[in-house]
């Protein structure tokens, strides 16, 4: 049988990262990472090293290092993996502001043909490739954002009070029919769901802790093949006890507010290599302007009569993409629609009490075209409406009956709000399509590798 | 149709959280929550209100609060929802320091057949009321602490240096068979699995991003009925580049102790609730003490002769639960056994260089009879060796090529772990059974509510 060793030497010499080169200007550091590129020129080669954190560029001289090291930096393909010893040099020139005088190398193992090259490459060639295809500079820097936006995410409700408290992924029915959900063999023929939401969930946490969210991947079956659209995706949803449609307009623009200061501060070198319009998100400051379904009508009807819109938008119905776009065109803020027709909202939104055919519901649509963002509202506490609903809606009221304990137990209005990480982080790198804001992406025709 | 409308008027006054009465001693103020239990006799009346945060005494005198509230405040059962209107007072012999002083309450919900009683419930009972569950003292001590214990994990990886880099839910393929695996209706007929750990695609992530970790929900089809299991947990898994076997001991070492610290900073009162022994969980100090197999092994076989183990384990197995309670009796802290036979271990560990039937693998146990709650390792980085593996263990070769790919590519040397957060949560709490751990369990017959 084949056996497998380690090379202890060279792994226990202590490891600097790029990402800290500049505490280390004079010294000699060992760097542990991989050929990202490299140019020669008669006596002099310039291997670039990446190490995760990131890249920089080496000086290696052929009357310096040995006559081995000289020959392997020259031959190198990239994704070479090697280590690096040398001195840090701060050169303004450089990108990232340092560079390092080779001393020695030791290469671990010499790659010639990496599947992903310089060349352009179509986007299904890269996501069969999606294992490596992190490793490039581009979808390295979006998922850094991801990181960014789901830690400024945890952290904003950690620090507001929220407890976690997560959903169950595995769920015996649906919230809203079953059309668009992945079904699971659970034991002896039982079955279950994969969740679309902790919503549902969050009602009764809500009223345990006061201030819950959940956390967690969410699944819809959906036929889309959009760019807005993946099967599997992460969401946080925030509700809160003693709290009403206002309420929740405060959180989501506080959030949002921080979650953009913390990208811009963070992830300021990424924005960078995404060529990001930073002045869009320094312009994501709370308070968001509001608007009410009625004016944002209103606003559709006066576009289609300018000959901005194709369509005439009649009031009753939901928004599509075309409509999104158009009414946050008219704002350099995310704008927060308000107070939708209870029929295009889930059962379980409060109504208006002045008009009952008004949900008390938001939706914050981002501006650049990115549409809807986060939904959310109030939620109805009425035993009698809810099961009502639960009727209108053709739902078996015994999967609800838990849900509908929460307003014979208590009831008291509650409202939150669900945020989607992907497509908020596909607004905070600026990009077009969804599926290169999370590692594995998962959609109708993909779920490999 | 029946319509909702909300009291706008009591939402309107700001509310004051219980957990922040120590900043409003000797003012007004406005609590809302739900009644946790009401004492009174003659002219005073003793209502104690939880809002999510906290519990506090409330003292009502008949002569000061008008007749209707008098009389509500008197009636009402347990898990009404009201709000309360009163003025600070700290009273040390108070439970939290602090009571109020009533001068009115306004009830939204007046409630008398709440399921919960003070009385002895069974398990089962409790379990179908787990959404009003979450109300009691202890499930809320307890998900307090899952809260902290999550949001420890995450800092430390956070500040550590590492990616967030979320592993997908639904896999193509099993990384160990798939006789545990949930399977998932598809697009299509094809068919998808509930992931069980994202540690194949960490390794590409860690080559990436240097020091990445996933942190999600993972599912086992286990027909297991143990205090230790549950078909939905989450999980923490960070892998780590140009690592190795002891470097995954040092950072197993480091977080831990990390989160025991951050539970009992800032969980001591649910400690209390939980009637922790905290000397417990402050012995979580690093270094933990390292056992070779072979030790632990010797341990074993010296307790049986002793006739402190019924049967005597032979060198080559896997530890069962009386072993590994065995071995971490005779420690105080966590003890980490390493090397361990290769036949025990995963297909894509590394074996020990110099002994080719040992892995160069690491299982934390916990003290108090807790058992394993990390394992890790380094990993295997010979391509040839990872295609034998495959072989031997008759997996798919082709669902495994992306995965080989990592070690085509500039493989290098690499190491993580895995920590279950519900085990973890059990710890930290010293509670018997890990489905109170998680807001919603999921066990063999249990997927509701």
């Amino acid at each position: 049988m084949a056996t497998e060793s380690t090379t202890l030497d060279i792994i226990n010499s202590p490891q600097t990262y790029i990402s800290e080169l500049s505490k280390h200007v004079g010294q000699e550091v060992v760097l542990k990472g991989w050929l990202y590129n490299v140019r020669s020129s008669g006596k002099i080669a310039f291997p670039q090293l990446r190490d995760g954190t990131g890249i920089v560029q080496g000086v290696a001289l052929k009357n310096t290092v040995s006559p081995e090291v000289w020959e392997a930096l020259k031959s190198l393909g990239q994704e070479s993996s090697l280590i690096v010893r040398g001195t840090v040099r701060a050169d303004e020139r450089a990108p990232g502001g340092y560079e390092i005088d080779v001393i020695d190398a030791q290469v671990l193992q010499e790659v010639h043909d990496y599947p992903i090259t310089p060349k352009e490459h179509g986007t299904e060639f890269l996501m069969d490739q999606r294992h490596l295809w992190l490793r490039s500079r581009r979808q390295h820097a979006v998922l850094k954002v991801r990181h960014t936006v789901v830690q400024a995410v945890r952290n904003f409700f950690d620090n507001d009070g929220f407890t976690l408290a997560d959903a169950p992924i595995l769920t015996p029915a649906a919230c809203e029919g079953t059309t668009t959900l992945f079904e699971v063999d659970y034991f002896e023929g039982e079955k279950a769901y994969l969740t679309q939401s902790g919503q549902l969930y969050n009602e009764a946490t809500a009223a345990a802790f006061g201030k819950a969210y959940c956390f967690g991947p969410t699944f819809r079956a959906e036929k889309s093949k959009t760019r807005r659209h993946l099967t599997e995706f992460w969401m946080v949803e925030p509700e809160m006890a003693y709290a009403t449609l206002y309420d929740v307009m405060s959180l989501a623009e506080r959030m949002l507010s921080h979650v953009a200061q913390r990208v811009l501060e963070d992830r300021a070198e990424e924005l960078k290599v995404l060529e990001r319009d930073t002045s869009k998100l320094e312009s994501i400051v709370a308070p968001f302007p509001r608007l009410h379904y009625d004016d944002a009508v209103k606003m559709l009807q006066d576009g289609h009569d300018a000959g901005a819109l194709e369509n005439r938008f009649e009031w009753g119905g939901d928004f599509g993409a075309p409509d999104e776009s158009f009414i946050s065109s008219k704002f350099d803020k995310p704008i927060m629609v308000h107070h939708y027709p209870a029929i295009v909202k889930a059962f379980y939104m409060a109504r208006d009490p002045e008009r009952s055919e008004l949900a008390l519901g938001v939706d914050v649509l981002a501006p650049e075209g990115y549409g809807e963002v986060i939904g959310g509202g109030e939620r109805a506490t009425s035993l009698e409406f809810l099961k009502e609903q639960v009727r209108l809606h053709q739902l078996p009221q015994e999967a609800f009956e838990w849900y509908l304990d929460l307003r014979r137990y208590g009831s008291v209005p509650h409202a939150g709000f669900g945020m989607g990480i992907e497509r908020c982080t596909a607004w905070m790198c600026g990009i077009e399509h969804i599926r290169e804001t999370i590692p594995f992406p998962r959609m109708l025709y993909r779920i490999r590798p």
